[in-house]
């Protein structure tokens, strides 16, 4: 097939570079005569391997040596139970709904313990992060989780949650536990101000199969009675993400996605090519009367950008032009509808002008 | 690197045309212009590749329709806790530890309910299955749970267990449930005399981080209060699969390995070779008084064989003269000591000739 641009919201674009060297060492991997497939998750090549890739995520995020880098499997869902199993500790926790996927993962975490709700969620479409001014957090929750960016509602957070005493503020010592499946690695952040960040891989990161878990060390070891083994923080990070066989290709694979990423500049590097692309399509679609986005413009994602056409009945001929066009998986949530186009870290500019003018195209012939 | 032969227990050699054809496809799957990893798991293109996996598998295997197949996350070792957090019902299960692999099924599932132990394991090393007249089986437990094939210690089950009312038989309406991880797809089963199998997909399937879940329909809807979502066989059943993003890439390779499976003459052209392949190491190791395997000729495993240099002193340069060979990773386990060839589905008959080639060649230089 000629070029196309895939804004599937995840599994998602890889970096072209990534893919081609994955081709040519599938058969034999740095002279080994086997496939990372092939490699026994205990021997020196894939210790090399997983070795370079939490170095080099280390790197990248610079993340603190009190911090450890777990390799998991099962994605954000799973972690949805895994993160009340491994830190309720039996108390309760502050959830932040700010859209479709902190939702899912409140509900989740309420059949392992007391749950509040930092905002009372509405019946409205989620396109704004509550101010802080409206939280009100817990002076003793074991912890306050938030998605920092809602793949679904297109809705990302900016800023960190500020600390103090104010009811509305986070108490210092309860840690932030973050689902980040679809921005981390997209911007710099503070690992620091952060007592886990997880997410799945399948958005910034590589394959679906794979969950990165990054976690203050001192949060280890308090998992509940009935956590699985193979999913108690501790029990991995004891076993250096191999208690059980972790996804190796994925993590092969992910490895090359952060040697990728170090190359485009590191997250440093790639924020203001992820900005960039960000403005262009958002400063097109405002000044357009045709296409909307709802989001509030201080919390729109750099991610995931949800659009609607003016008129509804236009969706489908939209979404074929787009695929004849070599635009592909544009469609948006069931949840929210109209279209939405995630441009991750891999999408390249080119995509969304491309896009862009697409859109333009379509405004001119149908607006 | 000129040819190898890998004998790794897991992740283990995958046939290489199934290598080549993903390598092919890498970065343009039959004409979309993607990648299997990029593809939404929610999108037609992956519905065929996940569609057509089970369909095969369902075919290899001759799964009657009330059965499910599920792609799951987390391997065996996840699925120790899983099946108990799905299957016991706060009822007692039944243990038969033949194997390092059992004995940790047990321990974990302990953790989840009152485990009774079908044989009281002895301090020795595994070297047999128990015959069914030394067992002790609960009349009402919530299911037998035992290990097809033990891979660490090479003992495998090659008879099902019978059903009846005496106490050493299980009774008619106990589901069997069993970790076949090592031996699934080696050769012909009747699906239907099991509750529940599993396995991870790193043996005889494909890359770590996919298990295959093979259950009766009435098994599900049981799960634990506790148990994750994502881990609740009814749920990831309702979902077919999709309720957390799956393994896309690995459940891609599985398929390919399915399709290669059935070129071979599906799983009784397999077994036969596995029979050969199995046949042709046991026969020259009972024949040479230099080399040795101590587990009972009838339990022996046509996948795992480990064996003992009658001096093993000279263990090191045995390992070093095979790896100048290119037979790679022959060590045995760590608590068992000695060498181990595992020979699984996608193992040449070339491979084995070769290994029994240097077997022969080093007794002469040192018997």
């Amino acid at each position: 097939m000629s070029q196309i641009f895939n804004f599937s919201a995840g599994p998602a674009v890889l970096p072209r570079e990534v893919l081609e060297q994955a081709a040519a060492e599938m058969t034999d991997w740095h002279g080994s005569g086997m496939s990372v497939m092939e490699m026994s998750h205990r021997g020196a090549e894939f210790g090399q391997i997983i070795g370079e890739a939490e170095a080099d995520l280390r790197e990248l995020l610079a993340v603190p040596e009190h911090y450890r880098v777990l390799f998991m499997q099962g994605g954000a869902l799973a972690e949805n139970a895994i993160v009340p199993l491994n830190l309720l500790r039996g108390g309760s926790a502050d959830y932040l709904v700010t859209g479709s996927w902190s939702r899912q993962s409140a509900r989740e975490a309420a059949r392992y313990g007391t749950i509040n709700m930092v905002v009372e969620p509405g019946e409205a479409a989620f396109t704004r992060i509550p101010p802080q001014a409206e939280w009100r957090l817990s002076r003793d929750a074991s912890y306050l989780h938030l998605c920092s960016n809602e793949t679904i509602d297109g809705v990302q957070f900016h800023w960190l949650p500020a600390r103090g005493d104010a009811p509305h503020q986070l108490a210092p010592a309860i840690p932030l536990v973050v689902d980040a499946s679809s921005d981390i690695l997209s911007r710099p952040i503070d690992v620091s101000a952060y007592g886990c960040l997880y997410g799945g891989a399948q958005k910034n990161i590589g394959p679906a199969g794979l969950t990165l878990v990054i976690i203050r060390e001192d949060l280890l070891g308090h998992a509940h009675p009935l956590c699985p083994s193979a999913f108690d923080y501790a029990v991995v990070a004891k076993n250096k993400s191999m208690f059980n066989t972790p996804p190796t290709y994925a993590i092969y694979i992910a490895g090359l996605v952060f040697k990728w990423l170090k190359r485009q500049g590191g997250v440093a590097g790639i924020a203001a090519r992820n900005q960039a692309k960000a403005a262009l399509l958002y400063d097109y679609i405002d000044a357009s009367g045709f296409y909307q986005n709802r989001v509030a413009r201080e919390d729109r994602s750099w991610m995931n950008v949800p659009f609607f056409l003016a008129d509804p009945a236009l969706d489908k001929e939209f979404l074929a032009g787009a695929q004849q066009r070599g635009l592909l998986q544009l469609k948006g949530h069931r949840s929210v509808g109209g279209m939405r186009a995630s441009i991750y870290n891999a999408m390249p500019i080119e995509g969304v002008r491309t896009l862009v003018d697409y859109m333009k195209d379509f405004e001119r012939s149908h607006g």
